[in-house]
């Protein structure tokens, strides 16, 4: 299917770790695999009798279905678990649960939890691969992923792109993640929201800083929205949700400067009249949908890669 | 396994808009189904590969797993997703986890939702296949058409059978869709409840409508009961449990003027006691059980027939 | 894959139940089924086309997840059912749960519920298989074949060994189910406990009283850890959990006697630093993931050994 089987690594914790040429096997993987997802029988038996984990200590639909899916796809054995969160919140029974888990002989454990770092806990007690399905405000490294895919299947290159990232940068795995993977990519990262949601010394990542959207979008080849945490408010890191949309909203008044071929993405769900309007949302530019499908095919591909070495 | 492959349209979302041949049909295939859950192997080919979402907003363990044991039956990949009904309360948001789901390339998407009209909506935003599992009061028709089976497997025929249908009409969508399923087939269909639960108008159905449960039984070949929500008594539609239940209740002592070969449904579950004696619900005239067996064989030839074409 | 492929019996409900061959019989088939766990390909035909039914009443993640995964690496349908307790806390909706779900043609229902003798009950209405995946105070059979299990596997026997049971007897089915099994296969057995923990007339069960755990410990080959229940304390069963722990939790100090292979186990999840002491927990003559492992094993061989004879 594809000529090399495997990722050098046991597991997929975040995109601090990976070199670009391991993100562009990744992504060239998934190309390659994402066709299955559109034939009449959208399943290979490439992963039959793997054991794979969904163990997630946060809700989330859309991500726990869309690695749900890429495993059955791959006709491997998808276990549920939802963590109540209250039992497996201290750090050592977590590793309770993980290490009995373990013992059940899984092959791969998609991770979602709260508190950052805990993939990577996970992935130095257990000998399975542990794929981070985010972490508390830390990576979310199959995000990014799907993004770069989607990026890439729609301007052929990401290398050299301008790429605005809009939001709150600070509590965000989902811009931590890509501004890793667009820059290690070659791609010129722009954050952009108001200073009490950027980091002190987030330059240091290699991206530049702007407070001002306007000003930012005229140069954007991609603007990559991030879903507001509307609880954040309550914390006074906005003023108001009416003044946060006024300024950082994307609207169509705004994209008048866009260049013509300016792709917007958003990790979902969107909060519609808030960070995005539902024009927007919905139009020309948007590639939103796109980034889902190429979820389940990063998805599969991570899966594949993974345990490549160990399939039929 | 059956001669015609498929049904002719994409969608299963009520008995308003289906035909007596296409329902003849449903029928004809789950009848030649069933005989699957009965094999050592419980298990075809069918629909490998192919993917299911079972996604509901309202919690109903019995209409899940049938769905869900329909969907392995026939090898397709079975997802379940509940909602947790405030975030997807609004349109706007339905449509959105929609549209996401739909971009993980399902076949069909099966769901339940308190909101009438919920199915039909998804139905014409999506490409895939909606199954209407209940929408609020308004239809449930793979009730109906296991109803439908039901009878037709103990009788032998549906037109010209004298039909009951019992309990709260006005907030049944089990009612309504045996009433368009019923009348479509040539039966007789006499509604039967207290004045405060059954609609004005519903003669225009097609539907007799008899405020006296007595009166009705002596002609009855099929008494259908339906479920007492019982937080209805607090909004003051019947005055008490207990008149409900002496009043409409289907007892040993009502049923002494049956027909002796009368059959007794119920969608379950039952409130015993309430709209059903234990005795009845458990009595030689009650076929409450080969009820959901059909379930199951129902489930089965309809997501057989939508994907009939696209199978392999 | 083993020579004789059936138990003459429906149902497994408990250990009470079993016959020393019997015992000895599933655990010779566990041992063999184990191995399939540790393939490449997790995963055998055997039981295609079963439908297994994971009804659980009392939620349990790691039980759940050992049947679930049990069933799959046999090939089975999977389907998990949680019961929103309150609905079906009375026994006649239990029943009607079941004989709807039996109208559904499971092969194997497991059932966890709080109430003793609700496997029993289903097993005499229901045609299908019941595994007893723990009921209320009463048995969890599996567990005690998986001790049993990993007992033989790492002493070669189980007859005369001297086996202790620590902690809170009363409320035990872990307890009950083990003194059964270890009993039948002639091991000796001391329960060890605060005497508010420990029901009146237990020897009548074959085994000795201590509420000396200090005492016990040099005698014992193997000690069986429970995890205490720590809503009990409230109802003041035992003074306080530091008492509780100073006498019978098992730390390194009182193992300072311990015979140089004894073995340690505990059915998880632990209570680290309450009944046994973290270094303990993890030390090298702990089989506490050992006794996980093996419970997918023995999980397997009894959906195979009930099946067995309806195996293609």
């Amino acid at each position: 299917m594809v000529e090399s089987i495997t990722l050098k690594r046991k597991d997929l914790l975040g995109m601090e770790d990976l070199g670009a040429e391991e993100i562009y096997h990744i992504l060239d993987t998934a190309e390659s695999l994402k066709e299955i997802s559109t034939r009449q029988i959208k399943k290979v038996p490439t992963l039959r009798g793997k054991t794979i984990i969904n163990l997630f200590f946060e809700p989330s639909t859309r991500t726990r279905t869309s690695f749900e899916i890429a495993g059955k796809r791959l006709s491997a054995d998808v276990i549920n678990i939802s963590g109540s969160g209250s039992s497996v919140s201290k750090g050592e029974s977590l590793q309770d649960t993980a290490k009995n888990l373990q013992a059940m002989s899984p092959d791969i454990i998609v991770l979602r939890h709260s508190v950052p770092g805990t993939s990577h806990l996970l992935a130095r007690l257990l000998p399975c691969s542990i794929i981070n399905a985010g972490d508390g405000a830390h990576e979310h490294p199959t995000q990014a992923l799907l993004d770069l895919l989607t990026i890439r299947e729609k301007k052929q290159r990401i290398e050299g792109l301008n790429v605005a990232i809009v939001g709150d940068i600070s509590h965000s795995r989902v811009a931590r993640s890509n501004i890793w993977g667009l820059t290690k990519l070659g791609a010129h990262v722009t954050v952009v929201g108001p200073p009490t949601l950027i980091p002190a010394e987030i330059e240091k990542l290699g991206v530049e800083v702007s407070y001002n959207l306007p000003e930012v979008i005229p140069q954007a080849d991609v603007i990559m929205m991030l879903r507001i945490q509307l609880e954040r408010q309550e914390k006074g890191l906005f003023p108001s949700l009416r003044e946060y949309s006024r300024l950082f909203g994307l609207s169509r008044t705004k994209l008048v400067n866009a260049r013509p071929d300016v792709l917007i993405m958003h990790p979902g769900p969107t909060n519609r009249g808030i960070e995005i309007e539902p024009e927007v949302a919905d139009g020309p530019y948007a590639v939103i949908l796109d980034q889902v499908t190429n979820g389940v095919a990063v998805r599969m591909a991570l899966m594949y890669l993974l345990l490549g070495g160990k399939a039929e």
